[in-house]
């Protein structure tokens, strides 16, 4: 049964294969054999066992319904999952059904299962987060000089750059990547501890079996099972939050910059059902949709964390759903993002006409502080006063200033003048840039 | 691509269904053949038109990846699925194909269909409901006089009856299912308002077209187009949550009660994968992971509430998997705990046995106030203190008062007595439980 | 010590009293002398010593800091209280000092404490909003018939009126409302259970005594103690989310057509420290922040729901932060939208102006539903197509498809003429408008 | 007015000073008069101007709650207390009163008075860590023999040793705190960048500025102004989050084990109200609480974060209260479980004894996987299903298959006594203690 549509943005095809049945199930076979395997080398179980049950995991044998209505009687998956191996490897081999699954327990292979989707996960992410970073950059590169205006509070404020704003996503995304990209690192190990995370049915065994197991799947050791201690685990999903916050906020200004009645930039955007004149910013959609609904899986994931004693009830089996959707949710929105940011339309002509039709009103405060320093602050705020009622009549407030008997005198050519260039006025814009994209010497 | 496993005990196989591909795209079929049989009623669209329409919505022209793929470009489902139903009119009658979806917008189109599959899963969770009360009622009923210790902050206190605990259970569910089924049917309602909300494609015809399709869908018409208010499926998501919360609570007390320490009741369960001997509680174990995974994705819903103006972005698309993922996490632990319940062993003998093995400490209180009475509450603490030493040493706390020569002659001999006879303890329990049951007289 | 600023937008003033220390202080001596009184009248307790428990029942004794102190090793600060009274009422009587709190729990007390300070806050939110819905009429009725761009997805769209805008969130207000004041009227209720919820200390009067409690602070009674089950708060901080969510939706469209560019509709806002020129949505920031942080809110509420067997440990603990700050939360954008709509500036004349600004492009749907009329979908989309580029050249939409020698004779003069009357294409706003509004007949 | 009570448990008395009215005034007093120092220095404003700001800024001027109010109509806090040195710089020295705040924006303000609020708090934070890491592993090593039941989905499990579950603690407490303390040291950054971001009201002087602003006030310089990317504070958020849920695990854990039924461990915990024989678990319910809450408080504050443009709207503003109480509840539920775990009561012998009460059923596992070596798994499973029959009904499930015909001559005699004996069945627990305990060599 197909699942996609009713939540079709929430994922992308790569990452929904990533999660699917077919990937879960071939990381639950990848960890049979593979045990059977370090098993065998060890001398645990015999060695034609190891052959015959990596003979027999092959993903054909399932019946995902099956399994997902046997795993409510059982509380898992793992349980008709390793009996319908058991079943298959006893046609060919009966003695060796006994050693599938030897010496582990259920949650070691829901958890190892897990964590080798999400490492399959982590390198579509990669890839996208390479392509958004270049992009970015070449943004923040591109439009280094574009002068807009910066709004604060949705309201216009004094100039700054769009290879600024650029270059301030650049930022978020960097960190966030790190933060994510490490997290991945630290939350994908083996998890192999046995019923009760002592190993014990491995006798001395234990640890070298584990480590052989690790080195076998691919994926790091851990100092010890943590079958109940699911902060890794958490921080990665904290980490896709954040990520997908960052995603959100380049997808907010894109979206709000797109606004007909502001036109500085846009996505290429998708088409309307109803309006053929109409752009939609479906990317932006793809993207604030994640940003709305990835704190709440984050906190459906935190929740989960106070798991009992040695393997919890409830908050484990909680985990799986919301640790997919949330990477789905932060690969999906990164994609969109991905591909808004490299074809983004950009305006510098709507820009400066923006800036141009506040009237210079946006300089209020320079004005303010012009003045100041030989008026004072009651006068300048008073002689400020009246150039903006001037503006609000629908005069340039600059040119209102200029022609204020007692302002006029107070500033100097050169200050007036500034107040209608806004480029003149971006302090340590460029600095800042520099610093955002790290390049040397600021 | 199916994805079931990863999350498998997050719905049931019905509920899933019920939220599928092709129940969705059913549910959109259905409302392009309404929308066209209702306008060409109305004489909007030509009969024949409707007609043609009607013939060429069958299910098995979709491919859901594809229409996934195409939504993340126009961010809708809604625009690739009309398109292809337009090309698949335009085969048969190319004039009838300008008159698909005529009027409406891709909104009307996703929300009308949500709306559907909401209808569906509503009666899934209608039928379990009742079975949960018909258990939880029998249980409360059977137990009335089964006398229990109560536990408060996870510590031993003064007798209940298990009949009451039921009850309380009862209570809750009945209360919270009564909020849940009101919500579906204020949130089960036609959406029908073209581009801006204001259906001004059907002219003057607009209400009655709406009124007319609504009563062909089986629907509750709107009194507006509810295209960015949302608050009747937010009404709808935080019931799934509190109902949620309700079945967690019973989950929660059982699996507590399940402990082998404690021993008072457990439910079937299932078998472990390594520890023959072990019954899970998987029924609690799906329950508590949709306790625990139930507040994160309402807030998920709540976060999409501000949404822009006519049509919100990002704020809408986020919704339906997170309504979805709440519905199916409800009805998944109803499933769960209805079962439960309905097969839930009980032991009176333990539950005498625990409250035994107190040796009657938890009448601590009742001696204070008894003695208290009579000798005011320091020397009454002093006494009580005495017997809680002796029975620390291993003494039957009220044998220990008995034999106190300042304690005894200040209680009465029946007082004495009912220390050791929690049954003479139970207050208002059997009026409280008759009372959550609605068992008149009181 | 005092915890305002922090957080200072989270509150107002009337509702930090409802829920300070001095309102939680009362309403728990409230709920101590009442109890004392009902018993005495039970002849539970004697006479005078409800009189000698009423005296001491007073304010001033009380160290909140030593109070909160002390209850963190008791786990509530019930504790520290009642033993506070007992030793003043010691000081006065000390025979008296046994049968303060006598029969009633910790929980009791703080649960009837909390549902006083609600009730407080009740009061307050009812006044506010009544204000809000009148001052939403009012809008609603003012401008009836103010055409507006509709905007989906944050790109303009077919005509709206404000009307129907304000109508909308009427509607949303109005129904959101009604839920959080009939969920405040649900959970207002005595909580009185005794230690292990059955009344035991009382014997077989009980039920009579917590009737008479519930009269006397005229709360209703409960049909049971509800210590573990907490569907009704929960149904209240779900409301007060809800309620947050459609006031969150009415700040987010006014800070949109507040920006500078768009201008169509402002609050009085705030001045900004640095811009003089500025005025800050200050309202829509407050309302927003509320909305920003309520999903997480209730999300912390819920989680806290599976509390364990008779009185939980830790989900009890969770709730009262959480809750008192969704009904903060919610009462504070309350008060802060009540006071943006009452004072909304709105301006006819921008709308009028940034419909004209679209080059009728806004029409390209009707304009091509027209034409597939006669010449079917395929031609009409090409020659919508022809005139949409036409307006990028910088064409008026409407005049290019006039001067289209196919399309022109296609179209009815009056169809032609109306692509320039955004007053013309307003479908069933008005009827919807008076629908929301319950004007009758619509 | 004081708010302590209502959320008593929510902070401690140490953290609730460091975000009180006080704590936070006398930061953004360090920040006004640091700012005026470094300009000063830097020749921006004139050095008798930044003395006469530092004269007045002292904190007795302020009225926190008048403060609060005039803070709903500007939208913070920042433009009354500005205004208000203001004033009283200008009764000293009208011309210094232009030069206050100069070149900053509110946020500037209130960005960096709350981080000066966290460092305060995270050093508070760092002694009971290390209380609590010291405390753990001490209870590790203490314990490193003591052998108890392991415990799965609340099943008795094979054994573990209580040494290796205070070892997990330790290593998710100390993987937890070092995330916590890095995402401090990351998020405590001076926030400074005018009104735009660009510091232009400091013309190229800004960079310069805002370094020696950091160094002044002891905090670390941002790259660029992060006004609107507030990924940084997200990680500490979550951080405290997930450090929280550690906390809420030792605690569910430790309240498991203080049941009455298991007594294997207790806090000392708090006396109740109305049963003087009772301890509760006062120090865990705190712990629980804000492991209850704090998934909530992360998700409310994550969705703060897609902020618009250069300084967001309703996101920013909602921040502050959600962070406060994240680090409060970290803090709160850090010294409760400090405390819990330093003054823990073990006893070995209740562990032995529970062991016993299982009659050896918890080794079936480890029969099977013995039997099975010989006999296969079908006659093994038979065999053991036989002796769990007699286990059920009161047979010592070893003893049974000692009696058992067929699996005896199976079982080796050190087996057969090994059944019998947990402290020979405990695998790996040793070395994974060391490994988590990072005793070298393990």
């Amino acid at each position: 049964m197909s699942l996609r549509l009713l939540d079709h943005l929430g994922t992308t095809d790569a990452l929904a294969e990533a999660f699917s049945d077919a990937s879960l199930l071939a990381s639950m076979l990848q960890f049979e054999v593979a045990l059977a395997r370090v098993e065998a080398d060890a001398g645990i179980i015999p060695e034609p066992v190891a052959a015959a049950i990596s003979r027999c995991c092959v993903p054909d044998v399932f019946d995902s319904s099956a399994l997902a209505r046997a795993a409510r009687t059982s509380g898992t998956v793992a349980i008709p999952f390793v009996e319908a191996i058991r079943t298959r490897v006893a046609e060919v081999d009966p003695a060796a059904a006994t050693f599938v699954h030897w010496g582990a327990t259920s949650q070691d292979l829901m958890d190892t299962g897990l964590v080798l989707c999400l490492v399959r996960a982590a390198r579509i992410l990669a890839a996208d987060h390479e392509r958004l970073l270049a992009a970015l950059r070449r943004t923040a590169e591109e439009h280094a000089s574009t002068v807009m205006l910066a709004r604060t509070l949705l309201q216009p404020a004094p100039p700054t750059t769009f290879g600024l704003k650029a270059a301030g996503w650049f930022g978020a995304v960097s960190r966030s990547g790190a933060r994510l990209f490490s997290a991945f690192e630290e939350a994908c190990l083996l998890q192999f501890g046995g019923a009760s995370g002592t190993l014990a049915a491995l006798g001395s065994d234990g640890v070298a079996v584990a480590d052989a197991l690790a080195r076998e799947l691919g994926l790091a050791a851990a100092d010890a099972p943590w079958h109940a201690h699911r902060d890794r685990l958490a921080a990665l999903a904290t980490a896709c939050g954040i990520y997908t916050g960052a995603l959100g906020k380049i997808a907010r200004d894109i979206s709000l910059l797109m606004q007909d009645e502001v036109a500085e930039a846009a996505e290429p955007g998708g088409t309307s059902s109803t309006m053929p004149h109409k752009r939609n910013p479906a990317g932006c959609a793809i993207a604030l949709a994640a940003a709305t609904r990835v704190p709440g899986l984050v906190a459906a994931f935190l929740a989960g964390m106070p798991q009992e004693h040695e393997r919890g009830l409830g908050g484990w089996h909680a985990e799986a759903g919301s640790l997919s959707a949330l990477v789905q949710s932060a690969g999906s929105a990164l994609a969109a993002v991905s591909d808004v940011v490299e074809a983004l339309y950009v305006s510098p002509q709507r820009m400066q006409r923006n800036i141009d039709a506040t009237g210079a009103v946006i300089f209020a405060e320079r004005a303010m502080m012009l003045l100041a320093r030989s008026l004072g602050r009651e006068r300048a705020k008073h002689l400020v006063s009246r150039a903006l009622e001037a503006h609000r009549a629908g005069r340039n407030f600059a040119d209102a200033l200029a022609a204020d008997p007692e302002a006029a005198p107070a500033l100097m050519r050169e200050d007036l003048a500034s107040l209608k260039a806004p480029e003149s006025y971006l302090g340590s814009a460029e600095r800042f840039r520099r610093r955002l994209l790290k390049i040397e010497p600021e």
